[in-house]
């Protein structure tokens, strides 16, 4: 089984706050994970909402990290989406964790755009639970013409 | 349980490479998707990269939408990440599948942010399986001060 993207769900829960509704300390953490990540940052727009939370976008050459922030339940869901080998994403992860100071948090694992050895490419994505990945089954989509 | 976002992973294989490969028309794909969802777009980036493949990330006021496209595998993924209860995101992965004309699609539902009843943050998400939503929990970061 060969997969074209690798994507990390982070959830960051109980993190300061304070971070947490900070533009400028957003912008400046996502940036300087993704460079941990040794990933090349095309573009980014990150954007405050009224009243509070923050959302945060970073094109990569090697795909995108996203951050949106709930300042008032202290959480962060993060999103890295990685293709490639070159990239170091738990390095991103890691210090996403300390700079939001996040003392529960996780990450669930994803392979995306798999394909079988032949080639085939398969309507499933892959999970990574208990150190192994499995097949999760999406609802199949029925094309109506 | 509540969550504070709905995350939908769309896999669109077998899709129509030229679209794949056509930034202007990806664009307007993905932002006609996003109003279709009744989503607020704030803002979009859209990158062609060499020698092919396309990334696009749409700030929504309600959180994001992205797609990376690998023409070569006729393959795109998509993300829909949402928070409140007023979009359809529904609408927009349908325009998706027929726009891309992607003959072999499925798409996997998230619950990310999770809280009990009585408020407590969870460190798990919750992916939907036979129309059944299932705790996964990922990998529990330490943090070492």
């Amino acid at each position: 089984m060969g997969a074209l993207g690798t994507h990390f769900l982070v959830e960051l829960n109980e993190c300061n706050s304070e971070v947490l509704r900070d533009l400028k300390r957003i912008e400046e953490i996502l940036l300087t994970a993704a460079k941990k990540a040794n990933a090349t940052v095309v573009e980014s727009r990150f954007h405050q909402f009224s009243p509070f939370g923050i959302s945060g976008l970073v094109v990569i050459a090697e795909s995108h990290l996203s951050i949106h922030t709930w300042p008032e339940h202290n959480y962060a869901a993060v999103d890295i989406f990685t293709c490639g080998e070159s990239l170091k994403p738990h390095l991103a992860i890691s210090y996403l964790v300390e700079k939001l100071g996040s003392l529960k948090s996780s990450v669930v694992e994803l392979k995306r755009g798999l394909f079988s050895k032949e080639g085939t490419v398969l309507d499933s994505i892959a999970l990574k639970e208990g150190g192994r990945f499995r097949h999760v089954s999406g609802k199949i989509l029925q094309v109506v013409h």
